[in-house]
């Protein structure tokens, strides 16, 4: 009875039209050619090099997509209990009619060969968007996008700034910033007024939020104007090789420097907490980042107080700090939940996190879900797996403890899978 | 026909008189005179607040208790999901007869006046003890409370430390601390004469613990008499703009006097570990406290060492530190497991924590739940909410799991919920 | 039905025979000869003391075991709600024909006699290892075991290296590690040739594991040449007064090389993350540890990217930092999850922690199960209750969440169980 109710429920949650509120779309090709764009996704690569495959297979140069897809295959076995290969499993049953539980050696070329032919299709990425109920992704912009070629009603911009944060002292970064802005960065104000710049540009292209990923010793805090001068003098001069305390007060003064645009420009500012990048430097393309989880919402105090205008949506790396962010969406107006991240992105820790939020933080503040993709097929089995956890919490914690009817229950699970995003990053009504 | 058992042994459980062993009770006016008593509790002003109502609006001075009422209502719908609310509707249902499951535009005025009536009853309080089956409830006095006027085997004084271990430096508190003990402290041994005088005092007036809340970076250590001599002299002398060194060693040297106190008059000492004051300046009343989780139970090594004659019923803030609780009372015959704390006093936290501690501590070292209240109708509806936990961690952990009859089962309730506040703070028999 | 599903699911884990991966036993007197062994077990003594036996009464000098026994029967009430206690109910019920589902004043002598009887049978340690479905277990030795006079392919040696770590400055532990290796420990190449020489003895008498416990604050860290013998000339002639530093040096110096050993030796080498030693001075034996759950796995990165040939199966003591085992597991291809150590292996930790390896962590790559058991007769009750809620993930998370048939997800619980044993310390193929 319990299992229908859960059906009943994912089955009203999962006729909801979707916008997405983080990926790594292309906007230019957001959906896969070959099965290897699918197969290529860092999770594969890296849990597969995880069990075994070493590194050199899999990143040669030059290395056929489908003699990429063959060896990865080899490794699948190894990996069949994670929800990751779940994701891959559902997508090739939906899209590309495997009737098998598993891609084996025995099934692997043909589905391949479907793969390719329906990918080729000329509505391939309009019929995933439609099969996956798809309205609109957000991207990841680097800050000197042009955002030209796409649609940004379904491709909505969002200005990634992690290069500007934690790279500054990177010529190449600067060139990169005097180029999108086209201003002449010398000192604190020119910076500041490059970084307006940047928003400007990105606002009136239809960005809707602006994201950065932060280490878990960060802590943002007000720099004074003199510092951040000194800071800029010594980095411009000296780059990378600059006093790490000067290089920390940068830092700081951009962070702070992109939450005042996120006021001035009214955008939401998307906070992912936690994590520490390159630390297994031998691991495969992207599969190098782990975390400290010891990491505390305190270190964003300052911030939180001087920004009340800003929303600041927040993803936690760990699930152990997932507490700390129902506590302070609690408490702070301006701290939202966002999302499940990354290693905090499977069944059990999703299930033990959201049935947090949803019993202390209001309604108004949860959004349930992103895909964090990079094509487009990801969103349908990744949305589809938190779906049926969503479905689940409901079901157990408020029908059954809480004695809700089911329609009040789908209710909630429509205002965080969606009704959020609108009001949120569009300013929609969500009354 | 799991559902069904579980509602045997909620049943069970909710025919138990209880003791609430910690809450902040004004025994003076220990029931509510309006619905604005009860829907200004903090939960309710701050959650309105996060979800978007100005403090304003909330806090107005001159206020009418209707008015202010009607204003909260505007946010009861974004709050509907969260478990503080579902405490408010139960509320409202059992005492003010609300038949709707929500408190809306359309009912609450109705709700507000058949409220106000009952609440005007000459037996009010005595009706909402019967009703909750409440016994009796441990207050949270002042150090300088008389202790008058009220039935202390009803309202149970407990001496709450705070403002002696962190704000002796201050003047005002130095001079309630002279004339709450009629002792002239200017040194190392006047200020232990004062303490032990308030003990005295309590302790008369039937005191069952000392309790103090402290932040996370506390660490209690045994100061040396001529360091506590210094610290004395140098803060009575400079007060709040004392060196920080010598308000630390204040700090310990208090603290670890209160604990010789609970041991010379054996007294329980609830240690609160977690809370950070004052994070959100600009948040509502009571509503300003988060916490940073990286916290250990390391930190009170020393001092459990030290008094293994003092029973310490712990309090953890954040959820991530309630195995070291867990571990440290299944070690340390003194330190104890006390209720769910706050930002930690929700289902999934709570089903978490105790699950863990049942299985783990033994059985007469785990003292359930506490309200934590401040008007006397909050103890129905939170006390429900741990027992509908305690009995689904019962019925599929003990009888389902491990083969356990229902009657056993629901004995080991009736021991963490009742018996072992008889045998911690009243020293009462237990086997 | 979901009953039925997990009860056919653990039948079916249930008949798999094992082989234990960690173990505190003697293989020279393997099993018990009365009950005081299995309750003078360190969780019966340190429960009930912590449930206020005084130490005194169950480490008196020449207690006899009969009378241990029954002194620690007085405290089982008050422990019954715990696993262990279910543990020691299971084993009398399975081992020792216990009919009643307590220990008890009325039944405890004739339980101890027949206890007693049986353990003399010429067949006793035989008919435990066939009960249990135990083919072999793997030992702790102490660095300088002979390792003589058992049967190593039943008793599997492994190197514990606790002390040549963190106590190579007591002069008894040189002379151990001098007479045990033959070599005259005197500088820092010496001292290589000597642990080396350990390695060479371990694993002529087929040692598959070299282990060691670790505290919270301990960060591998390689140490040049120099610094390393600058070390061993201080600590040599300073012992345990020698500079805090210098010890530290050569406790990373002695880890660093105990890796490289497993390297050249081919051992995995177990790391068990996060003990605080003697932290209660007034515990009984091997009741004083705890922690500080505040511990990374980032403090192992130079080591997991410095050995990527040495398997490194890690436990870590709290289940806060179990996501950060899986994480890293899911990413470096040397490190497996091993097992719910101490503090962790109840029952509500076990459950969320292997959850969460199994949906996300490669499935050769997880061993599920240790007993950490100083006497046969545990691993029976210790092994089922791990089977028991393998049974209810796989039964819940994967058969019902997931779509898996019953056979498929039996498969994965086997090899979680054994399979990966094999294939991690043995070499055997695993797919």
């Amino acid at each position: 009875m319990l299992q229908q109710l859960r059906a009943r429920i994912f089955d009203a949650l999962d006729s909801i039209k979707l916008i997405d509120p983080h990926t790594h779309i292309n906007a230019q090709a957001p959906a896969s050619t070959t099965l290897a764009d699918i197969m290529g996704y860092h999770y594969y690569t890296e849990l597969a090099h995880s069990a075994g495959m070493p590194r050199e297979r899999i990143e040669q140069p030059g290395l056929d997509p489908k003699e990429k897809v063959g060896r990865l295959v080899e490794y699948l076995g190894a990996l069949e209990n994670t929800i990751q290969s779940s994701w891959l499993i559902e997508m090739a049953q939906v899209f590309f009619g495997l009737d098998d539980d598993a891609i084996t050696a025995a099934n692997w070329e043909a589905l391949y060969d479907r793969a390719a032919a329906a990918m080729k299709g000329p509505d391939w990425t309009a019929h995933v968007l439609e099969r996956s109920k798809l309205e609109a992704v957000f991207l990841t912009n680097d800050f000197d996008d042009p955002l030209e070629g796409f649609d940004t009603s379904v491709y909505i911009p969002c200005l990634r700034t992690d290069d500007l944060v934690f790279h500054l002292s990177q010529p190449a970064v600067r060139a990169r910033l005097e180029n999108a802005s086209r201003i002449s960065v010398h000192d604190e104000s020119s910076l500041n007024a490059a970084i307006a710049a940047l928003f400007e540009h990105f606002t009136s292209r239809g960005a809707r939020a602006c994201a950065i990923s932060l280490p878990p010793d960060f802590a943002p805090a007000k720099v004074g104007s003199r510092r951040a001068a000194a800071a800029v003098e010594e980095i411009w001069r000296s780059g990378p090789q600059a006093d790490i305390q000067k290089q920390r007060d940068l830092s700081h003064f951009v962070f702070w420097t992109l939450a005042e645009c996120c006021a001035q420009f009214k955008l939401p500012f998307d906070l992912m907490i936690g994590v520490n990048r390159g630390v297994y430097a031998e691991g495969v393309f992207q599969g190098r980042d782990l975390y400290d989880s010891r990491v505390s919402l305190i270190q964003y105090r300052e911030l939180f107080n001087a920004f009340p205008q800003v929303k600041f949506p927040i993803s936690m790396l760990a699930s152990v700090t997932n507490q700390e962010l129902v506590s302070y969406s609690w408490i702070f107006p301006n701290v939202l939940t966002h999302g499940h991240w990354w290693y905090s992105n499977t069944p059990t820790y999703i299930e033990h996190d959201a049935a947090a939020r949803l019993e202390a933080v209001p309604r108004t503040k949860q959004i349930g879900y992103y895909s964090d993709m990079y094509k487009l097929e990801f969103a349908l089995p990744k949305f589809a797996m938190y779906k049926r956890i969503l479905a689940k919490i409901l079901a157990e914690r408020f029908v059954v403890d809480r004695g809700w009817s089911e329609e009040r229950a789908v209710t909630l699970g429509h205002q965080v899978l969606r009704g959020n995003v609108d009001t949120v990053f569009f300013g929609g009504d969500n009354s």
